[in-house]
């Protein structure tokens, strides 16, 4: 461990604790355009705080929407170079009436830091700058060389950063991109997230008759687009969750008998989880796998929404002319976007029921990845780990996707080390959001350590 | 044939279409506020015309919303009471644009009048005033005792003349009711709509999760409540649009050996029907039934809308904590809303699927209707048809509702004879509205001829 950085960054720690403070008391909520200016700010207090530590090539690149911030540091001769990503845009606040306290006036409570921003993304933040800044005022060099990208667009989308990423620009030459942007299995548990799942989101259109029928008149003659999308829905999963398309586990690389065992021997309490998290009377999905699995390993296939028809209060006899099923399908290593889309608009098309017509159209997608452990930063991060946390890292997946580390992994064929340090009850995207304040402190360590186990 | 009455009716008929002009003239659009001076005046027009013609205890009876108008002429000691029923008020006519000319400007075409009101339900309504004119003007009496009730409502749900009926007032006693809001089988096929289907409307509302839940995070552990509805709809109807609701058949009073081989005599063209009216690529229904039968014999299920979840353009990546369905059934002779409803609920809390809570909600009910052909007001009807029109009368059914048929039946126990002269292609609720100026003529001639055979 090193020493004289870890000796800097406790001796710093209120400083450290007061910075962001003033980071999060800029409320730049990326999706309003009337906090643009603040987005701008935000961005600007990073390219400042990026030179004041020593990083060089500090940069605003301007995109559609909010800035990128870029700045780097090179001079790491013969050793790998990270890439290290995070955003400084947060979600509205709404609803303001639920925060015990004003959500851009941060306010240390029972050890955490609360405040729009605190745990997504603005506190991982810190914790990577302020890491950056303990190696070079402690040594005057960093361990490895370092290139930072920062956005202000996670939580719309982040076009502009795909459009730069896409472009494959020499700024972003790495070995690794380094996020920290997600959380910890439990608390005091060092957690890497080596795993995403993947995506199709599509649409089902089912037209029947030429224009909107009355049902009296019609209904036994005229086809139904709704009892149709219904029919086909019903045929697409069964009553287990095995999703019914030909071949669609056919390609799934499942996970490892180790990971396996790994995730049995987490700290995970389904009957707590249902009733704290999903709050329904039972959990459904397929039999023979845990709820980790499920979620984490399988794929699965939703339903988010039936446009078309009458949909106000009462009674309206309408037989629609047409009917669409807003269908997403998460993907699994080994599965691609392509061939999930084909099997699924080919099965579609088989079981389109008398009378209708069907379009499937594909709205969205997205590849799953997956890091082996066995890759050398992960290696790295989990030494890193057990020197701060004195504890085993666990290895776990997300059912979600985080698209930054698809682009990374797609245009720059970088891996990425997802390193977080938020909590499961941190309420991101929530009111009172939070960030714990030994997490941010030891977040700082295990990103020191990270960096110098890196260059090994 | 009254050769006196109908005399005076031929001699009459340029004043008889000018009158209907001007009534045509008042935009008594029931829905719309802004017209509701032009309903009462509607209403006064009719008022003024009951006087003017010789009826008696003329009076507008106010209501929630637009006024009913009375009248009687009861002097036909020893014979039948008839109630005549029209409604005055008419459909808003958007979309403006498409009419060829303004729809409160009365224009003749092609044998034709066109505005809005032409058929439904003015241009009846005024036959029925000119029938009634013809004969106290060509006898001094008419042949039976008449109560005529005209409302303001129809097209706004008539819940004003659906209380005042519930509440069987003495003025509303009567052997039989006459309705003319139907129209021709085909031109100059004289047509007795003699069967109504009745219905539930319902909804079903599926709960899985506490709140809306993300589909990445959550997807293969929590209940998705389109899939559990799309899989209880799917269970609710088979493919060939068989009901599946145990029980749901066993009371229905198939149609007559006759009445089916009438209905195979029918000017029905299958495929023309398909084409012009549907539209779609197949029609659908039950195997070994004709669409006929299919639309006016037979049960039907039907989905208008599924409201709940992500409608918007795009991709939302929600699993909604709950989704409804708007189902509804339409019932036919034998079968009853409130047995139809209890083995609906009771079959869908049978295959409810796993994780989600269903509710089955009813929001609407009506009975079927069915007036037997034997009936002696019937037979009177199609004498008097076969007088004008030189032709035996076809006994349809329709697959639709006509509430005050049903509230005729309920709370007066008369039977209805729904002797009507619009045709199919006579664009009612659409734009370019019209009615044929021959049926106007005949239609009066008919129910002159009616109200005769009505007294034998």
């Amino acid at each position: 461990m090193s020493s004289s950085a870890i000796e800097y960054a406790r001796q710093n720690h209120a400083r450290f604790l007061e910075e962001l403070k003033a980071f999060l008391r800029i409320p730049s909520i990326s999706t309003l355009p009337e906090h643009n200016a603040d987005c701008r700010t935000a961005a600007e207090m990073l390219a400042i705080e990026f030179s004041r530590i020593g990083l060089q090539n500090v940069s605003l690149r301007e995109t559609e929407g909010h800035p990128l911030v870029y700045a780097d540091w090179l001079h790491a001769e013969g050793k790998p170079t990270v890439l290290v990503y995070g955003h400084y845009d947060v979600q509205p606040p709404d609803p303001i009436e639920e925060w015990i306290a004003p959500p851009f006036e941060p306010t240390e409570r029972d050890g955490n830091i609360y405040a729009r921003g605190a745990v997504d993304d603005k506190g991982q933040v810190w914790a990577q700058v302020k890491a950056l800044e303990s190696h070079l005022a402690a040594t005057g060099s960093l361990p490895i060389n370092v290139r930072v990208l920062m956005e202000g667009e996670e939580e719309v989308g982040g076009e502009g950063i795909e459009a730069f990423v896409a472009s494959r620009p020499a700024q972003l030459q790495a070995d690794f991109a380094l996020v920290s942007d997600t959380e910890m299995f439990a608390p005091g548990l060092p957690t890497l997230c080596v795993g995403l799942r993947g995506m199709i989101y599509t649409e089902i259109e089912v037209r029947g008759a030429r224009a909107d029928l009355h049902s009296g008149m019609y209904g036994g003659a005229a086809p139904n687009p709704f009892v149709a999308l219904a029919q086909i829905l019903a045929r697409l999963k069964d009553d287990n969750g095995h999703i019914l398309i030909p071949g669609f586990y056919d390609d799934i690389i499942p996970p490892s008998p180790e990971e396996l065992a790994a995730w049995r021997s987490l700290p995970f309490d389904e009957e707590g989880y249902r009733i704290a998290e999903v709050g329904s009377a039972q959990l459904v999905g397929e039999p023979g796998y845990s709820v980790l699995e499920r979620t984490w390993a399988r794929p699965t296939l939703d339903v988010h929404g039936m446009p078309g028809g009458f949909i106000g209060a009462g009674a309206k006899t309408v037989i629609p002319a047409k009917a669409t099923a807003k269908v997403s399908m998460r993907l699994v290593p080994g599965m691609t976007p392509e061939k999930a889309f084909e099997q699924y608009k080919g099965f579609v098309a088989k079981i389109v029921p008398t009378g209708v017509e069907v379009e499937v159209r594909l709205i969205h997608a997205g590849n799953p990845c997956l890091v082996p452990v066995e890759n050398p930063y992960i290696r790295a991060a989990t030494r890193a780990l057990r020197q701060v946390w004195n504890q085993e890292t666990v290895f776990i997946r997300s059912g979600g996707s985080i698209p930054i580390v698809g682009d990374f992994a797609n245009y720059l064929g970088l891996p990425s080390v997802m390193m977080g340090f938020g909590l499961p009850d941190d309420n991101l995207h929530a009111p009172n959001e939070k960030f714990n304040l030994r997490n941010f402190e030891l977040g700082i360590e295990s990103i020191i350590c990270f960096l110098e186990e890196a260059a090994r």
